[in-house]
This record gives C-alpha cells, structure tokens and sequence, in this order.
C-alpha cells in the first residue's frame, strides 16, 4: 500500500484526502518510510522533521481542508528558513542555525494546510560546491544542482513537491537530470523574505512536481497565480523554436530530443517556427556571470570577513571574481538585461512560447560538479518563467528535458501550454 | 572639546584620523556622550553598543586605515541584522532576537574600519506604526519614518553617518523632517542580504549624512559606486523642476522653498525648465500601494501566521488590504512600473536631475504619523537615485528639503549635482 500511496501525484493525493479515501498521516508515513529506505545512498535530505510531520498530519487530518493541498508534504530546500528545524544553507558556517521565523513561503504552506517534511540538500550558498546527493536515476550520477535535493527527493517518489531556488539554472537543469517537472516563474512570483539571498537580482524561488497540475497548484499557492483550466481543452500554441546561438553546446542526445520534440509538438498541431533571439538576450549569455558573482560577493560579505576558512576554494574563485568586476561593468551588464527584457517582451508578441535545450546534456557522471547552466541563465535573467519536461533520453540512460520559456508573467498560460505539451508528447 | 569633535563630518573626521589629528575613539566617545545627554529624550536609538563600539575603535586607532571612512562611527536601522546586537524590526515580536550573522552592509562597514554604534528606532518593520522618537529640531513633532533614529541621531549629531531603508518616503522624508540630507540611491545599488524585507519591488537602502561629501563616500563604501570629484569645478546642471500632478498637495512654505530654489539655482547657472512626468510615472502615484502591500501581506507571513495579535492595528489593515489585491492587479502595477521606467529615462534625456518637493510640508506635530510619502513614492517605485536638501523652512519653524532625483545609475553624478546645488542655496 505505501508505495502506491507515494506515488501518488500531489493532486491525487490532495483530492485522496478531502474525499476521506487517505490521510495526511498515511501519506506522510509513506514518504518517510521511502526516505528510510533510500536516503541513505541517496541523501537528498539534511534534516528530516519525522514526528513533527506526523503531528502536523494528524493535526490537518482532523481539520476542514484549508487549501487544494491540504495534508500534503513538501521538501524545502535547505536555504529557506524554518523556525523549528536547521537552517544551514549547505555550509558549515551556519551548522545547528536556527532561524527566529520561518521564511514566507514556509509560513504560507503551512497557512494552507501542508506539511513540513524536512529540509533538502542544496550546493553551498546555492552556489557551485556540490552536496554528496546522488541521481535517484542512477546514483553514480550527480541530481544537478543547486537544489540537488528536492530535485532527487521528487524524481525518487519520497516527497511529491519541493522547493527550491534558481540563480543560475538551479531549479531547471537538475529536475532535467532527475526527470521531473521544474518550474522557475517568473521573476518575484514567490516571495522571496526568509531565503538566503546569493543575487537579488536573480534569486528566484521555484518548485519540483511530478506532473505539471502539481507545479500549477503549488505556484497558486505561494504566488497567487490562477491555476490553468486543464479540463478544458487548450488551444495548440504558437511555439518558437529557440536553439539560441549555444546550440552547438548541446550533446547529439540533446540535440534529437528537442528536434523530435519540436516534430512531434508540430504534428500535434502546433505552429513551431524557428525563433532568433534578440541581440541583447544573447548578450545576457555572457552578462549573467558579472551579475551573479558581483552581487554573491557582497551578499556574502560577513561569511568572507568572519568565516573565510571555511568557504570552499570553488565559491571563493567566484567571490574574488565578484570583488573584481567594477560597477560600471556590473551596471551596464544590468542595462543589457533591461534592454533584452524590452526586445524578448517584443519577440513573444509572435509566440506563446520558446522551446529550448533544459541543459547541454544528461546528468554528468560523479559528484564533483553538479553541471553547466548555459541553458538556464539567460532565462533566469530575463526574468521569465521556464519550465523541463522529461523528454528522451541521454547516451547512458538518464532523463533529459526540454525546456518551454514564456513572456513575462505569463507562468499560468505557460502551465497550460506546458500540460498541453505532455499530452502530445505522452 | 567634544561637542566640536561630535559636530564634525564624517569625512572631516576620518581625514583628521588617518592624520592623527583625531582618534576613532574619542570620535565615538563624544558620539556616546552626545547620546547620554540627549537620547532621553530623543529616543532615537534602541541599542547603544557602548562598550563594543569603543573597543572597535581602539582597535581600529591601532591599525592602518582601511578605508575612506575608517575609524567613522555609524547608526544602523533596527531592521538590519546585526549578530552582536539584538535586531527587533520595531516589532515586539522580535524582541531579544539575535540573528547569526550581519547583513552584508554591516559586515562590509566593519571591513572597512567603520564603528558600529548601534541600532536606530525604526517604525514597525519599516511600515506604518511610529516609534517614540522625538524630531531634534522640535522634540513636539515626529521626525518622520520609518528610519526615525536614523534621521533623528545623524541631525541631533549624535553620530555623523547612518543607515535606513526607503519602500515608500522612509529615508528621504525623515531626512528632510530633520533638516539633513538623505540618500537613496538607484535600486540595487546597496545590497540588502540580513535585511528585513517588505517589499522586493520597493525596498532600497539609503543613507544619513550631514553634507553630500559625506554621503558619496558612505554610497562608495557601500555600493562601489564612483565617489564624484568635488574637488573640480562642476558644470551647472539641466534642471528639470517637477512639480508633479500633486503641487497642490503641498504646503505654502514647501511651495515657496521650491520656487526660490528654482530661481536661485537658475541664477546660479542652472538650465532651470519645467518638466512634465510621462504619464506612466505619474500612474505611480497609484500603483505604489498595491505593490507595497500586496508584497508587504507575503513577507510577513510568518508574523502574521504566529503573531498575528503582536501586530499594530495599522498593519493589518494594510496587510489585509494586500491580501485583497488580485495577483492580476499586482501584475498589472508592475507593468506600469516597468513602462514608467521606460519613459522616464526617455525623459531624463534632456535633464541632469529634476527638482520636486521631499515631502508635503515641515515634519507634523505629534508622534501618532511619521507624516505623507505622497512625494517620494513614485521615485521608490521607478528605482531612480534621489538626494534631500535642507532648504528653507516651515511655518512652525521646522526644516523643508528640496529633493533632487536623477537617471538610474546616475547616482555619482546626482550627488556631484547636489554638491554644485547646495553650494548654491549656502
């Protein structure tokens, strides 16, 4: 029974609950039996909150529903906030850190009924050195990273949604190597107040589902979104095929997905049309580095004065980097993603949405680098909202993704064409 | 001798320091003695870190100088984190709270030789309910808000440099209340990690300080932004005077300070013109609120979910009011603000800085408000760099301030065009 139950979809599971037919404890015990069972090759948790997340369950099953996800679990990558678990934000800095209050988004899952399962693994400060988490698709493999852990935890069935956060490609890239959904809206969609800020101009918070309804009920939640009507019937949208000028960084696996995707979304009725990007949103290929190490090496500013020594020698390269950009540089790299902000909104005028590599490849072998985000930055900067959907497969077996990316705040229609696009692929 | 010491810039003393013509410790010990003598009644501080703040000093005289403003003490607002002081966002519910580490800004002061004196009252998570603190120019009105010590310790001298935050009028209202220039640079320019968040779209962190030198050097340490060279002879500027759709809204005496600024600053050189905001901008006027609030009911969600009894009766109407906005609302008021800011740089194509009112009149009698940021909204919201100068005064004899605003980005050359245009009202 318990591995039918995890394996439910957090829909599934939601309406299971409010129908009387499963409990938030059941569905709890469930994960938490998983976990047991795999976690230790796996370690996609730092800290799992066991009798808390029993209570808590109890507590909600004996309660009217408060939300579409009532007794539902999440996984919160470990850069968020919690008053009543750890806090360390994958570095030893901040080892038994124990936040006065929970981040925003922590206190509104818990306002609508779902519970806290514990905290997942995440690279240190969201940045480059890795965690010990392994691919649940084949643990030799690294889950991609920053937010290694929710990626795996969802991919693995112990927990049906997570959080996480994108920088540079930290939510895209490793749902991609996991193969699941990952969802990073658009720009100031999730609150951000309680998350470990890396760059203010980039930070952005975002989910791991198992289905694309899942990804839809939990941006509702925690950004107020609407939730796409998926019983209706969409309409097939207009997609630009965006290979971007990268495109001969894609493996030749990647490089048949996204082309057979791209056939296969067209033959379901779709009109795919090759897009350009404009100048100034490739530009943001090379601008996003001086924005995101210049702002990490200020928001690190007391790790590097109090704790230097125990930063790792990967993120202190970029740190350095960061002091060495001058403010001019940084204010003009800005300037050039106000300008591609401006020009992207005007190319999407012509689509509903973009599709384009999720990351260069499959999961990379071992666990020393958590892989590339070209293919996930420029996004990141634009500010608009992506999403990976499994599709195909990599030379040694492991999932890839294909990414759809749409125009600024439109992350519900993204939804709905995205749940259009599993169908036609499924 | 102290009371000259403590009546010092703080570029004059951090000069008269590294000549040794000063000690940082007797600078901070006429700072605490200024405080013993007036802060009864002033209350614009919440924790004075005497015994530290000496200490630091002393250590700093021993050590070759740092920075620009080594050995300068500064006042930092209650809603930075500071890990040796407590940091209680003006909130009951924060009492006794000791985060684990400083805010960035915090821990590059220190980096750079700077004493941290303590921490200033500040309104209730930078919002709307008051603190105790007394106006130093007349201790019967408020000194404004939310960074009320701020503006109260760097004008009564107490200290000579401090920092706030402005998400509505909250640094260069009080700053012109008091009679002391304000600072709030472009959006983005001084990083905001350890600082509580209210609104991510609106929030800014801004500074305190006795003459603009002042204020340039702290805007370099903080954001590495150019410090402009005072030394040379600056053009006059092209003047843009911005009434706005509000003039009527403002006071007699602030309508007569800023057409005699106007005049003066044109008989001084300046290319004085009128200009018209594009009307996106002047739709900000509206679209402040909803995004301030709608943002403002997520951040404090956790406070609002565990305490929500400690919150004043003023924030929760403007918390409920930010849940009652619709996310297609919210989304449509950043749209705005992102045309707004469009057009405005059009605009600023044929102007150096514009001219327009810092607040509605002189500081109002009482400690019930911390007064109107009608006149510094829009400015918060379009990003744009704006400096307060004291100029002229109200008809209870309190201090009015002309507030000049530039291009994003321009902020090295607003603060040289502060310089020219103080040097011309003096």
């Amino acid at each position: 029974m318990s591995s039918t139950i995890q394996r439910l979809s957090a829909s599934e599971a939601a309406r299971a609950i409010q129908d009387g037919r499963l409990t938030s404890e059941s569905l709890v015990a469930a994960c938490l039996e998983r976990i047991a069972a795999r976690d230790g090759e796996l370690a996609a948790w730092v800290h799992v909150a066991r009798d808390a997340a029993l209570a808590q369950a109890r507590a909600l099953d004996r309660q009217p529903a408060r939300g579409l996800l009532h007794g539902v679990p999440f996984g919160i990558k470990d850069i968020f906030d919690t008053a009543d678990m750890p806090t360390e934000h994958g570095s030893p800095i901040y080892r038994g850190n124990r936040p006065r209050a929970d981040a925003a988004v922590v206190a509104l899952l818990r306002q609508a009924g779902c519970v806290i399962l514990g905290k997942t693994a995440t690279t240190e400060f969201a940045l480059v050195h890795p965690t010990s988490t392994r691919n649940p698709r084949n643990p030799a493999h690294t889950p991609g990273g920053s937010s290694s852990g929710s990626a795996a935890a969802v991919a693995d069935h112990m927990v049906p949604l997570a959080l996480g956060t994108q920088t540079g490609g930290s939510v895209i890239r490793p749902a991609a190597y996991c193969g699941v959904i990952g969802l990073k809206p658009s720009f100031g969609s999730i609150n951000r107040s309680g998350v470990k800020q890396v760059s203010d101009t980039l930070d952005t918070v975002g989910l791991f589902a198992n289905t694309v309804e899942d990804a839809a009920l939990a941006l509702n939640l925690l950004s107020s979104r609407r939730i796409p009507d998926f019983a209706a019937k969409a309409a097939a949208p207009r997609i630009g095929f965006a290979r971007t000028s990268r495109w001969k960084e894609v493996d030749a696996a990647t490089h048949a997905a996204l082309e057979s995707a791209a056939r296969r979304l067209a033959s379901a009725g779709a009109d795919v049309r090759d897009a350009a990007l404009p100048a100034a949103a490739e530009a943001l290929f090379e601008e996003h580095g001086p924005i995101m190490n210049f702002e990490a090496a200020r928001a690190l500013a007391w790790e590097q004065a109090q704790h230097r020594e125990a930063i790792s020698a990967e993120l202190l390269i970029r740190l350095d980097e960061g002091w060495a950009w001058s403010r001019e540089r940084y204010d003009s790299a800005r300037q050039i993603a106000r300008d591609a902000r401006r020009q992207f909104a005007d190319l999407m005028r012509g689509f509903d949405l973009l599709l384009t590599p999720s990351a260069r490849g499959e999961a990379p072998k071992g666990l020393t680098s958590t892989g590339d985000s070209l293919f996930n930055r420029i996004w990141t900067l634009l500010g608009v909202p992506c999403v990976t959907l499994p599709w195909g497969s990599g030379s040694n077996g492991l999932p890839l993704g294909i990414q759809l990316v749409a125009a600024i705040e439109q992350d519900t229609a993204l939804l709905a064409h995205a749940q259009w696009a599993a169908s036609a692929l499924a």
